[in-house]
This record gives structure tokens, sequence and C-alpha cells, in this order.
């Protein structure tokens, strides 16, 4: 049974490595052939949107899926019936929308923040007159850590940001100065078994995310996240892992956005959790029975932004495990990452607090800091 | 930092599958390219003795380990100080000779059963004489999996047992009428740190491992085996992972044969303990600090001979973890394993009796029986 995957990067490379010992093969494809997949398993080079790829990916596989939500829907539509691809192209192209998310949230009921599609200065306005400010202007489709939006405070400031962003469809949404981010991973199989992760707890910096903590300890805010979750499986007859992110403002949750894949808030998994979101992502598009979500003990996982700290010495720290993507270290660019676990969730934040500060030093003393 | 590995079975593929997230890249060397390892990283191919192809894997890594003990010391050693290489050379030979390995338990004070060497009817007599029947004859070195051994009861069945075995060097032992056997693995790196994991208890049928089950509840069997293993580790100044195989009688443990590198009965390391054999292996020989050897609740391990019984209704079962070596099915060969965690011994051992008996019945109805 060959996998092919649409796009190579460290998600890819993790399923990959998941997904060996299920006896899987892989086959991804990316833009470059220097991508973490291409490291662990055979890898085609070229655009996402080439037909002849796609068609031979489709070909050479027997089941397609990808590793990030910023690919072609209409390409992968082309291939028609040729290959089966999950999760479903409906799930991807409400993903890639954020109109069409933020409806599909109002349809199933999830709370979310309120918007506006702005194409131009005129509708700008006009969301400003409905939504007020401050706000967030954001490009409707393929954004990613932060990148493609703007926060706004007053009309100079909006129109100042509908002028920098691309020339491409927008929405203007309310800003919601929230207490903190969580989100709720869960996989579902085409009989409709499903199986959901504790409850993570995100903390961004610059648009990327730092630290997720899991299991976070709010029953009454996780089963409202998975409540919805849940709903969002069902709405697509769902096939894979799907996360979606949340703002949480006191008791409130609103939805922020879907990724219809397996996601960076999800890696502790791999060892803080029975069955890996990346195992549960292969068995759920192959219609196999889904594992075990239960948690082992309080993880941590931390991402390695720009250049990897000192390998060696945190290999000692007990219980912490290293993820390298095998990625060139750039400013910004997530090269690896580490989940620590502990018996308590105390044990657990002191010890990510210390990692956190430990890389915020090797930050500041690295010869190409970020700024 | 590339790993050059000899064999590329699958305890290769495992290493590498371990590897990968700590960011090292491997290129193994085995005699076919259809091997478990090949199917995750680079392969060379050819003679494990091929100088020109030891050489080129000296040159294009920065460190040599092995994945069996099957291979030359002599083709190793030819390659002088152009490349490490870990477990030493020192206690590969003396896992390789039976006679070697039993002498260094006397030295070391370490109980295991009386032996003689043997090579020709002379010699067997001798033997005989001094050691008494019944009692196994085995070939000095290259044995694996119960292959190259006889237990004999008479003299005229020890005389045929010499006749039909290979024109090597063989070793006589006496048969102990042992309880059961157990194995105690351990890490240790250039540094003299050690990391020991729990005991393992091990069933074989046909001379091949069927069963491990671990943590096995026995302190005391448990600190013997283990101060055994820590004499060893200490004797070879040891660096990687490292193997002791036990019988046990009553109280008594008489060591039977060690294994200079990661084994089967360590598999479940994989999901059972807070660092696998694969992963402390390698730290071990790159002098990384050892991770944590605790258990993760109690684990199990089935070897899958043979050929792989129903995938998709064994994942139904929770806490259970496949392991596909990726090998072609042929009678008598290890082409997985799965391991099963559960919360006490007790439920464990029971979920591995269910399992071992599914294993038969598929066995009883399998279209191609191993007999």
């Amino acid at each position: 049974m060959r996998i092919g995957v649409i796009g190579g990067g460290q998600l890819g490379r993790m399923m990959a490595l998941a997904g060996h010992p299920l006896g899987l093969e892989f086959l991804f494809l990316d833009r470059s052939n220097d991508t973490p997949a291409a490291q662990v398993a055979p890898s085609l080079v070229g655009e996402f949107t080439d037909p002849k790829l796609l068609n031979r990916l489709a070909r050479e596989c027997d089941l397609l899926t990808f590793d990030w939500e910023n690919i072609s829907v209409e390409s992968l539509r082309a291939l028609g019936s040729s290959v089966r691809i999950a999760p479903s192209l409906r799930a991807l192209a409400t993903a890639r929308d954020r109109i069409k998310e933020k409806q599909l949230f109002d349809k199933l009921g999830i709370p979310t923040t309120r918007y506006a599609a702005v194409n131009n200065p005129r509708s700008l306005d006009k969301a400003l007159r409905e939504i007020g400010l401050p706000g967030v202007i954001k490009t409707r489709s393929l954004g990613y850590d932060g990148k493609g939006q703007a926060v706004v405070r007053t009309r100079d400031e909006a129109h100042a940001a509908l002028l920098s962003l691309p020339p491409v469809p927008l929405i203007y949404e309310e800003f919601i100065p929230f207490d903190f981010e969580v989100s709720a991973i869960g996989a579902r199989n085409a009989q409709g078994q499903t199986a959901l992760y504790p409850l993570n707890h995100n903390l961004h910096r610059e648009g990327i995310l730092r630290l997720t903590r899991a299991p976070f300890d709010s029953g009454r805010l996780q089963s409202k996240a998975q409540s919805h979750l849940r709903k969002l499986l069902q709405y697509f007859a769902y096939q894979g892992v799907l996360n979606i992110e949340f703002f949480v403002k006191g008791q409130r949750l609103l939805a922020n956005e879907l990724a219809p894949r397996v996601h960076n808030s999800g890696h502790w998994t791999i060892e803080g959790a029975a069955t890996s979101q990346f195992e549960n992502h292969l068995r759920a598009i192959l219609n196999l029975p889904l594992g075990s979500t239960a948690a082992r003990g309080y993880s941590a996982m931390i991402n390695l932004i720009g250049s990897l700290p000192p390998r060696d010495s945190w290999l000692a720290i007990p219980e912490l495990h290293w993820h390298d993507y095998g990625k060139t270290p750039r400013p910004g660019r997530k090269v690896g990452h580490v989940t620590v676990l502990a018996q308590n969730a105390m044990l657990r934040d002191r010890l990510a607090n210390k990692l956190l500060k430990d890389i915020a030093k090797h930050e500041a003393i690295s010869p190409s800091p970020r700024r």
C-alpha cells in the first residue's frame, strides 16, 4: 500500500516515520528535493499544480493525502475518480477559504468571531462600520504562521493594510482580546469511528506556535471544544485528522480556524499519547480502526524556530524527546521541536518554562539572531 | 552526522526510524537491496566482507555500527583507524565466539553452563565424559534463532549431530532444564553513563523468540541480571546497547549468550519505555546523554513469524502497536512484531495469551503453514 502525500514538510516526514511500521510506503510531491520528507521517503519534485506529476502520484499510489492546505483544490479535482483523496476536497476547500470556514461555523452553531468579506476600500469601510475597530485584516486563503494578516486599530491603519496586503480576496474580523488559545484534534474514519485527543493549550509569538501543553486541565472547555470538533467531523463525513483552533475568553470558545490535516499543536502525541496523530491520520484515511488517544502523563511541545538549541545538553533532560526536521536553519523557520513529559501539570509547566528561557538565551547570543 | 550500519534487517530499520528525529542520516550495507532498512534509508549492496564497500561506508559515514553480529571482525579490523566503530570489535569478537563468551563469563564471575570446545569425535567424547548427557552441541559462531545447534541425549546422538553440523569449530554445553529465560538490556556511552532496562521474560518456540514480557516482576532476578550486565558494560568500556540472555533455574541465573547490539527482546521499548533501545543505542555510540529507560505500563511483544496476522482486526485492540518489517512472508521468517501495553501484568498477560492463540489459529488455517 503506497500513500501519495502532497507536501513534503516536517508533517509529511513524521507521517512517513509513523507509517513505515504499519507497512506503508510513501511517495511525496514537493517543490524542492531538499525537504524533510525526502530524507525518509521517495519524492517527486515539481509544482503542486503540475497535472503530469499529480497524475503520476495518482497512478503510483493507492491513496492521496496532504500535509498542508496551501495546495490547489482545482488541480486535485481534475484527477477525478482516478484516485481516492482523503481528507475530502470539500473539507480542504472549506479550510482554504476563511469566509467559507466562518459560514460553516455559523451553520453548525459553532461560535466564531464576526467577519465580513473585503475586496476594496468600499467593502472595507462597510466592514469597519458593521464590525468596528480594532480588527484583523487577513487574506481569505494561503495565510499561515501569522503571514498575510494585519491587526488594525484605526480606519487609516485599515486602509494602509489593504494596500500592503496582496491584491487577493480578504476578510475583516473583529479583534478578540482573548485570554489564551486552545486547539482540538480528532480523527474519523469512513466507518464513522472517531478518536479525539485531549485539549491543547497553545502559546503563539509573532504568529508562530511556540508552546503546546496537553492535556490542558479544563473539563468544561475540553468538552465544548470536542463537541464542536465532532460536529465538523460528522458534517464532512470526514476521513483523517482534523484540527480546530479556538480563542478562549472567559468560559467562551470562539472558533478561529480549521486545518484538515495533522497539526503542529498535535506533535506532542508522538510520545505523549498512546497513538500519535500521524498514525491515527493514516489509520483514518485507510479506514482502519483508530488507536487510543489516551495521554501518557503531561506533555509540553516546544517549537524550535530559526536554529536548534544545543542538542547534546538538552538530551540530558529526562523524558525530553528531540525532533530535528533535517532543515537548513533560517530565521523564523521551524527546524524542529522537542516534547517533554512529566507526571503532573506543574512539573511539566516548570520544565517548559525553563526550556523557553534557555531558547531565549540561545537566541540572544546566536550569531544570526531572529531580529 | 551519518551513521553507517552493517546489516539492514529489521533492527537496522527500527534504528533508522529512531535516528531520523535525532537529525541522523544512515547508510546501510547488506547483501540485498530488498531489506527492511533499505525501505527507509539509502543502502549499499554487497558482501559484508567486501573491502571496497566497507571502505566506502567508512569514508561516507562518521561512525559505523551493526545490526547483527554475524559479520566479519577481520574485515572491519582492516579499516584501521579510518573510522570509529561502536560497539567495539573486541566486544563483537567475544559475542561471535561461544567459547570466548563463556571464558569471559567465567572471568567476570557470571555463572554460566559448563562447556567444552569440540572439533572432532575425540574431543566430543572427552566433553561428554567431563560434562555428561544430555547436552547441546552448537557451532562456536554464526548460530542464531536456534540454527546451528542440536540437543543430544545419548553418545550416538552426539556423534550424529557432530556429523550433521557444518565442519566448523563447535562447543558442547550441558543441557539446562531451565524454568524460563530472561534477558537484560542496557546501554553505556563513552563517558561511562549507563542506562539499564527492566528485565525481559522471554518465551521461545523452535528456537525463535515468540513472546517477551517486560517489566518482568522479579526484583531479585532483575538486580542479579543487571549486576552481571553492568560488569560486562564496564569490562568492554562498552559503547552502545548490549543484551545478555540468561536461563533461570529456581533463583539461579545462568548466562547463555551476549548480543552486542539492539535485540529482539528489547522491541517493546519502542512504546513501552520512555526511550527505545534503538534511540539509546544511537545516543550511546554518539556519546550523547542516555534517555530514561523507565517502563510505561506493562508490555508484551509478540513476534510475527512466517506471515502477518490480519492487521485490520488486530489494530482494533486498544494499545496494540503494529510493526511490519516490509519483508516478503516466508515460513519461519520474522516479518513483524506487535507490542501491547496494559496497566498491570495480569491484563498484559491475558491479552498476550489471547493474541498467541489467535496466531496459532491463523497459522493453522494459513495456506502456507509453517510445517
